[in-house]
């Protein structure tokens, strides 16, 4: 048995059921239905009401998620704990969060953010902005969306330097073919003072919350740009608050509380540009990841290795 | 004799002064000053008092503008007649120009400004968007900006289409290197059909003034976007404001009338997005010409081709 907990469009039930035949596949359109089907199921595909139903779910073996960072799944024990085999959905939004975070990266050195506020009260105030690749780049991430970001940049001509926890491996052989440079994470400090335009594309783990404390914050140069698509616990608030009158400017997508509080200090700072948890956007009918849980069930199905397991230790 | 008019830096001039070995420079710094010069000058670098002191310059056989736009300079009648030499500056903000019109598109796509407003006003409001490689995208002009603007594009996995006054030449030979498919001017309405995003990155001529009416805007499908960063008159304003509803959204940085009036109604139009022509910004101290202008004095004074030169009757 596997539990859908989502109601599949029948285009894509009819691919689940040509993936897997013979399989009983329940889709659930409320948590009670998920909890009556959860015993019997040994793969449960979809975080809706994945964590409700995990305690009931002991045949489990399989748990295919939706999201890309497991930081809110692996945050149960029960999940931690359980042996169940994770996969996630990396790649299927790696363009949708890099395009979301030049994006952000571009309303900031381009004003255009400060321009959307400034052209309604009536004014025209033109000012010297830089060209993107005058701006070192700095990517802390180097997986699909932190690739998918430095892609882009080398495209507007940017020296790209990614941080990653090694920098060796089949990383760097990639990183060198795209003509990025990698610089394992002790030497993340030295990166910053040298980087002009930072991203945050990197996972929620118990080693990178609060990574982007008061500590590196003070790394950038002053006028820096920093750009967040990631996880909003990654950055230490408060101390972005103290750091950010002498930075060119943040922008973010994700914050330590969500909804972002209506009457948050960072609605009214000057030189942010903020944008409600859209770097992975709603999506009507047809699902991004709707192909990507069709093949792995067929590989959970056919005895074959499944894809973007999640190594529950590291976290991603 | 060389007439600039500007001061130049001591470094700048410097490099001016072994261009042209024995050549006497007479930088301006008022009009009257410019005025004193012109009678003598052969050549005359720099837009600020030209067109003040051409009637003058009867002795010019060469100008060096700072623009790349030719529009205002050919639109003295003085300047289209007598016979001189024009070179502009091109390649110059190719990659500035191109920056500005990706983080226009990208505000507008990924809904940023948008935001900017909203998240003031201490909303939280999660829309879906597009991925910009889901928008097949269209570039009106394929000069430098237009060039400059399909080499991010791709980079973004879009499908790029360029539409120039004629599909031959070189220009074809260089679009098909790099995978943009290039259409003539004849076939500009049938290219807009099937787009979703549309760059204008056009000079701004007599044949082009106003092409983007109501006649074309039409052809743009219900929820298309549309970006200018080249000349305000290009586009009709008036027959924008009434498809603008139908539209995805439009992002200007040019207007028929700059600054653009403090009550003019795109200012609160709501799915537009405004910045007050800095496509090509205002720059410090050294500007971005400087070496162009050197190189060019260097080739006027040994008798090479110049590079930049204007063709009068096409306007750029």
């Amino acid at each position: 048995t596997a539990l859908l907990n989502y109601v599949p469009s029948p285009e894509h039930r009819c691919e689940l059921e040509e993936a897997a035949p013979g399989w009983r596949l329940v889709p659930a359109a409320t948590e009670e239905e998920a909890l009556r089907a959860a015993p019997e199921a040994e793969v449960i595909l979809g975080n809706r009401y994945f964590l409700q139903v995990l305690p009931e779910a002991r045949r489990l073996r399989w748990m295919q998620s939706n999201s890309v960072g497991m930081d809110l799944i692996l945050a149960d024990p029960l999940a931690r704990q359980r042996d169940f085999v994770l996969t996630n959905a990396r790649g299927v939004y790696d363009d949708e969060m890099a395009d979301h975070a030049l994006a952000l990266a571009l309303a900031l050195v381009r004003g255009v953010g400060a321009a959307a506020r400034a052209m309604v009260d009536g004014g025209w105030r033109r000012e010297p902005l830089p060209v993107l690749r005058d701006l070192p780049a700095l990517i802390f991430g180097f997986g699909g969306v932190g690739r998918a970001i430095a892609r882009r940049l080398l495209a507007f001509g940017c020296t790209v330097t990614a941080v990653r926890r090694s920098a060796g491996g089949p990383a760097a052989a990639l990183a060198q073919s795209m003509g990025v440079r990698l610089v394992p994470a002790g030497r993340a400090k030295a990166a910053l003072e040298s980087s002009r335009l930072v991203f945050l594309a990197l996972p929620l783990t118990p080693e990178t919350r609060g990574l982007f404390g008061r500590d590196l914050l003070r790394r950038l140069p002053d006028g820096a740009h920093l750009v967040n698509v990631a996880r909003g616990p990654l950055l230490d608030e408060e101390a972005l608050r103290h750091e950010l009158p002498r930075l060119g400017g943040v922008a973010l997508d994700v914050f330590a509380t969500e909804p972002l509080p209506s009457d948050h200090w960072l609605r009214h700072a000057p030189n942010v540009v903020l944008t409600p948890h859209v770097g992975r956007s709603p999506e009507g009918e047809r699902r991004r990841w709707a192909p990507l849980f069709v093949e792995n069930l067929r590989r959970w199905a056919a005895g074959e290795p499944l894809l973007n397991v999640v190594d529950k230790e590291f976290g991603y």
